[in-house]
C-alpha cells in the first residue's frame, strides 16, 4: 500500500515539458533509462525497439528542420480547425525549439520485423503496442531520474528522419522524446488530470 | 546517476508471470496503480483510457470462457505454424488459468472519441499510443508495488468483452492485465534481454 502510494505521488509530479536547459545529461544516465525501457514486455519477447540517442547539435538541427517543415504544413494545411483548436490550451506551434535546446533527443523506432540467423524474416507481433509500452517505461525512468521530457509524435516526418539516421526500412519512427532538465523559466499548461472514478470502473 | 541505476535494477527484476496466487490485492493498491497509469501523457491531454477492474469470480469466469473460445480457434486455425513456433518457448496454450486464478483483472480500453458538453464528438488523437504508454506506466506501478502481472492482448475477443463489461462502442479493448501475487510454484521462461548496445544507437 505504502509503495503504491509513494510511486503514484512521485509519478503524479510528472509534467510534459517544452522548454529545456542546455545542461547536458551524462550518457550513463541515458543508458540506464534506455535499459529500463528495454525491460518492458513485448509480443513473443521480440523486443522490437531501437532507441536512437542524439546529442550532436548538427544532427539535432537537421532533425528540427525536417520536423518544422512538416509541422508547418500540418498546422497550416493538413489539419482542420478542430485539431488546431484542440491544441490551443497547449500553446504549441510548428516551431519546435526543444529539438535543438534539449541536450538529448531519444527517437524510438518500432521494428516491424527482423531476420533470423537463417535469414528468414521474423515477424514482430504487436510491435506498435510493445514499443509504446516501452515508451511508458522510458518516461517513468526519465522522471524517476529527476529529468523531464515531452512525448511527441512527429507527424509525417518519420521517413525523412529514418533516412537521416540511417535506420533500415524494417523500422518506423513511433515516438520522439527530448530529454534534459527544464529551463529556468519553464512554464507548463495548467492541466488537471481526471480523478480515479472517471478512469476506473469496478466490476 | 544513482537514481537512474536504482530504477533500472528494480525494473530489471520484472518478469511476466502466468501463474497467480489467489491472495487478494487491496482495492486501494489497485486504485493507486490505476491512478499512476492515469499520470501518463496523452495526445492533446485527452486521457483516452478506461481501466475496468474485475474482481468478481463470476465475471472472471465469463471473461475466461470468451477468451479461451477465441484462443482455441487462434491456435488451431487462424494462426500459422510460424506463430505457434514463435510462441513455443513461452509454453503458452489457449488455456488461460490466470484469468480466473488472479485476484484481479485490469482490462484497458482505448477511447477513440468522447463527447463534449455541447454533444459534439471530441476526437482522441493517438489514442492507441497514449493507451499503450499508460499501460507501460501501469506495469511499472504494479512492479513497484511488489505485485506481478502479464501483458496480454486477447485476440478477437475485444467485441465480446466490451459487450460483457457494458463499455460503449467508442471504446476498444487494448490490453488485459491479470494482477496479483505469483503462485508458490510459479515458473517463468528463461529469457534474456538484449544488451544496451543492441537496442541503443548513439548519434
Amino acid at each position: 500500500m505504502k509503495r503504491s502510494e509513494e510511486f503514484y505521488n512521485l509519478m503524479n509530479k510528472r509534467r510534459s515539458v517544452r522548454t529545456f536547459s542546455s545542461e547536458p545529461v551524462p550518457m550513463d544516465v541515458i543508458k540506464n533509462i534506455v535499459n529500463t525501457a528495454g525491460t518492458a514486455p513485448s509480443g513473443a519477447h521480440t523486443e522490437p525497439w531501437t532507441f536512437v540517442v542524439v546529442t550532436s547539435m548538427d544532427v539535432k538541427q537537421k532533425i528540427r528542420a525536417i520536423i518544422e517543415e512538416e509541422e508547418e504544413i500540418n498546422y497550416k494545411k493538413r489539419m482542420g480547425k478542430v485539431w488546431t483548436t484542440d491544441l490551443k490550451p497547449l500553446r504549441t506551434t510548428w516551431i519546435k525549439e526543444y529539438l535543438t535546446e534539449a541536450p538529448c533527443l531519444i527517437l524510438l523506432f518500432k521494428q516491424m520485423y527482423s531476420f533470423r540467423e537463417d535469414n528468414k524474416k521474423k515477424l514482430h507481433y504487436y510491435n506498435e503496442q510493445s514499443t509504446s509500452i516501452a515508451g511508458g517505461f522510458l518516461l517513468t525512468a526519465i522522471h524517476y531520474a529527476g529529468l523531464v521530457s515531452l512525448t511527441s509524435t512527429p507527424l509525417n516526418s518519420g521517413p525523412a528522419l529514418r533516412a537521416l539516421l540511417g535506420r533500415p526500412s524494417s523500422e518506423k519512427l513511433t515516438l520522439l522524446f527530448p530529454v534534459g532538465y527544464p529551463s529556468k523559466d519553464c512554464l507548463v499548461p495548467d492541466l488537471e488530470r481526471k480523478p480515479v472514478d472517471q478512469i476506473m470502473v469496478e466490476v
